[in-house]
């Protein structure tokens, strides 16, 4: 793209995100062109029902999608709708007209980013907005970490968890009942499905991966759980053995695989991810020549994404020509998706059993048919004839724990489904 | 600067930061080529005194600079020598004959930082080294939150520091004991003054301020305090009133004026920057869209630094033209510098007394004529007629506690010299 003294706008998706794009690029306009170094306008919104809106813009609003895609005034198009298929098309127009393009479309981009690399050839796609919202980690692990073989990422990066995991342990309350909270605050949907199942992170997961690893896989691919099954037993757990419990999103380099999951992880409190709390989102990325780094801030949030589009808009203003996902040729080359089962890690269950003789011997039994050796055992008496037992395993691969919690189920003293958290071991 | 095939570099200064950028372009080649879009090779190393290597470089060394500056084929002269003159030579010489220039040298950038913006036109410059080493913070501040106006800046920036008064919280022993430990283990050097009295603190918050306002300031205009007056006395009240006591660079945007201070700060348990310990970094930043986002990683180290350097030879190679600071014309227009006295804070402060009646009175007495209101009072009991007052003040101006500290100092009353901390007010 060549250097311009003004870049046009068009933004598709005026909504939360959309707005705060339009109200801070208003107000700091003087500040953002300098940083920019040209005029930044927005020339048209488009909106999906032009009559549901009662902000007034101070641009033209319609609802077609073409009046912005094919006016060749327009240098970049931003994309702030929801799905895949339909924003993917919008991108493939957008770029086959020539104009650069702005998204903050993370299920999107969880399907079609490498599809997008190639189509866009040497036009800039920003997608800082994707990931994390405010934090700038695309920048920071494309070109701050560029000289570094990525070893791990964890990330936490789905708001709407953290809050529920933080208010469970800092309240003592059970997870429905602080999942209403969140709802009430406007922290969870009405459906929260897509956060708390760990969906909504696992596509975060794959963008990161892709520009770290450069590897492919898609949302199917991926080990994903979610939080639903954590109870006050769980949280006390960890924090009586000085864990702190968050979802993660984890990418990891092993040889020439890759693991990418999502899951509740049990971290020591020393580990600088497991102090963030709340709605904040972190992500700590491990270089093999920085060692880590970290970086934390609002994940969701109007101004706080709308910061992330507008700094890719200012990317593309200052002509840089940063490839996509941060490469021209291959990276990491080779690196395959490590399958679920081969994954390792150590691991807490809490099993809910009968009190009775014999019970403990039998669990102890399916652990050695697997090979699976216990680092903690702990047996709580709750009242009528039940017990708790949590315990956690040594490392071990996924496969094994998996095989031992089918059969553990199917022992007639275990009186409710098998809870299994992982378990970080540095 | 025109896209090559093909970068020659020259690296000025091949100690710990210079043979790890060696090492680690050698290492991690076809990665870092792959992100780069481009080879990368260097051509020439210059070292002082070339029979003190013991080292093997695949490329030629020997010890004069212009071998480097003054050769066509170099495309970046990287800077990684001390001192402030010297290096801002180089730096115009290799800038004058058409080189981009990469430096991690904070003392020279603290003074000349203006200076190379202004000659170096459009040949792009790096820096990204000379703050906290391998956290990306400057292209996070420059790039990644462009969108925003910073109200404030608050980083751990070094590492020396943060390390003491980690270990005096963690083992309740004194200062000068650390401090040999801290020596021993090479965290310090044999002459710590630099770290441990702010300066080397000092020399990166004025680069991070240019980024984030564009203010200009020299180390001599700003605040700036070390640790070497901090005691265990300290650190138990930290503990007790749940802080964390930090050496910090703060930059601070109040209304058209801006603070800039380095000096130890008690920080509420509660803010993420307080949870850093050890030799880390971090930097908290806050954006008027983003709110704060929080950077954290290894400040120092040969192979962390390298990772700076090496992330500035990828944005040249990607013909990246981000001017250096980040704006091309004047940014916060009309911020000036606030004078130190104008600086308000709540502070803590530790008195030596004798133990007798009256004592109190005065001192109260004091701050009553200052108007300074006190939030805080403890008075402990020590031996031979001895106690030991901490108290903390309300939200006041600087030079009224300097002013009640130099009547304080005046009391016969008062046994040692008054020990202040400022306190981090949210």
């Amino acid at each position: 793209m060549q250097e311009k003294k003004q870049l046009n706008i068009g933004i598709i998706g005026l909504g939360v995100v959309g707005s705060s794009v339009a109200k801070i690029l208003k107000e700091n306009k003087e500040l953002i062109c300098a940083r920019a170094g040209c005029e930044i306008n927005i020339t048209k919104g488009v909106i999906k029902n032009i009559n549901k809106t009662r902000e007034i813009f101070d641009f033209p609003i319609s609802n077609e999608i073409d009046s912005i895609l094919e006016d060749p005034q327009i240098d970049i198009v931003i994309e702030l709708t929801g799905g895949v298929e339909q924003p993917f098309l919008i991108a493939q127009k957008a770029l086959k007209n020539g104009k650069a393009f702005i998204t903050a479309n993370k299920a999107m981009l969880a399907y079609h980013r490498y599809d997008l690399q190639k189509i866009a050839g040497d036009l800039p796609i920003g997608f800082e907005a994707s990931v994390a919202g405010g934090i700038p980690i695309i920048k920071a692990l494309r070109d701050g970490l560029g000289a570094n073989h990525i070893l791990n990422i964890c990330g936490i990066m789905n708001g709407t968890c953290n809050f529920i995991l933080t208010k469970m342990k800092d309240e003592g309350v059970e997870y429905q009942e602080v999942l209403q909270t969140a709802q009430k605050l406007g922290y969870a949907e009405s459906d929260p499905t897509f956060d708390v199942e760990g969906i909504d992170s696992a596509h975060k997961l794959l963008i990161l991966a892709s520009i770290a690893y450069g590897i492919d896989a898609k949302p199917e691919d991926v080990l994903i759980e979610g939080i639903t099954q954590i109870t006050q037993e769980d949280i006390s757990f960890a924090k009586e053995f000085d864990y702190n419990l968050k979802l993660v999103g984890i990418a990891k380099k092993d040889k020439d695989e890759v693991e990418l999951r999502v899951h509740p992880l049990l971290l020591p409190k020393s580990q600088m991810i497991g102090k963030v709390d709340g709605v904040m989102n972190a992500i700590s990325v491990v270089g093999d020549s920085v060692g880590e780094t970290l970086y934390y801030g609002a994940g969701a949030g109007g101004d706080a994404t709308a910061s992330a589009v507008i700094s890719d808009i200012i990317e593309i203003a200052r002509t840089k020509s940063s490839p996509m996902l941060g490469f021209k040729t291959s990276i990491e080359k080779g690196l395959k998706l490590k399958k679920i089962e081969e994954i390792c890690s150590a691991y807490y269950l809490r099993l809910e059993v009968l009190d009775k003789s014999g019970v403990l011997a039998k669990v102890a039994q399916i652990f050695a048919e697997e090979q699976i050796s216990i680092d903690t055992l702990l047996q709580r008496n709750s009242k009528q004839n039940r017990a708790t037992l949590l315990l956690c395993t040594h490392t071990t691969k996924e496969a094994k724990i998996k095989t031992a919690l089918l059969k553990i189920k199917t022992l007639e003293e275990v009186q409710s489904n098998p809870v299994m958290i992982r378990i970080h071991k540095p």
